[in-house]
């Protein structure tokens, strides 16, 4: 599941269609901090958060941003299964 | 388990220490963001991602800062099992 700022987007075909057409062309994450901890007892999955800079369009004025991440194991590898994303306006 | 600004400390006796010899006698959460997302498929355990403003020790220069917790249902309560604390600087 995605939050989006603040709006819930459900399922992989939901998700994708969200994430390519947002209305930008470029961006770029500048990350100032990350933080992880497992987050079950019993799988090794992960919490993942993230918070810095977004540059849209190659603005002057980057945007803080906060994300989350919970991350399953599956099969050698992760999928998504919660992802909350929010700018941060001062 | 709590990451405090990027340092780990786990286990009741530690954080309850840490959170209770924090160096300011009065802090106030305005909350701008809050979103919740089940956290998992088998029980209903719940990931909470906070933003918002801290004012500490009445300041007239709130703190931006951002919290993520999952609180893992017990007997009709939740306990929280993650907890993660950052400041976010401009």
């Amino acid at each position: 599941m995605l939050s989006w700022e603040g709006s819930p987007i459900q399922g992989n075909a939901a998700i994708s269609e969200k994430l390519t057409t947002l209305p930008f062309s470029k961006v770029e994450h500048k990350v100032t901090t990350l933080d992880a901890q497992p987050s079950s007892q019993t799988v090794a999955s992960l919490l993942v958060s993230v918070t810095g800079l977004l540059v849209v369009d190659d603005s002057p004025n980057p945007l803080q941003f906060s994300q989350v991440f919970q991350l399953i194991p599956d099969g050698g590898s992760y999928y998504v299964f919660n992802d909350i994303f929010r700018l941060n306006y001062a």
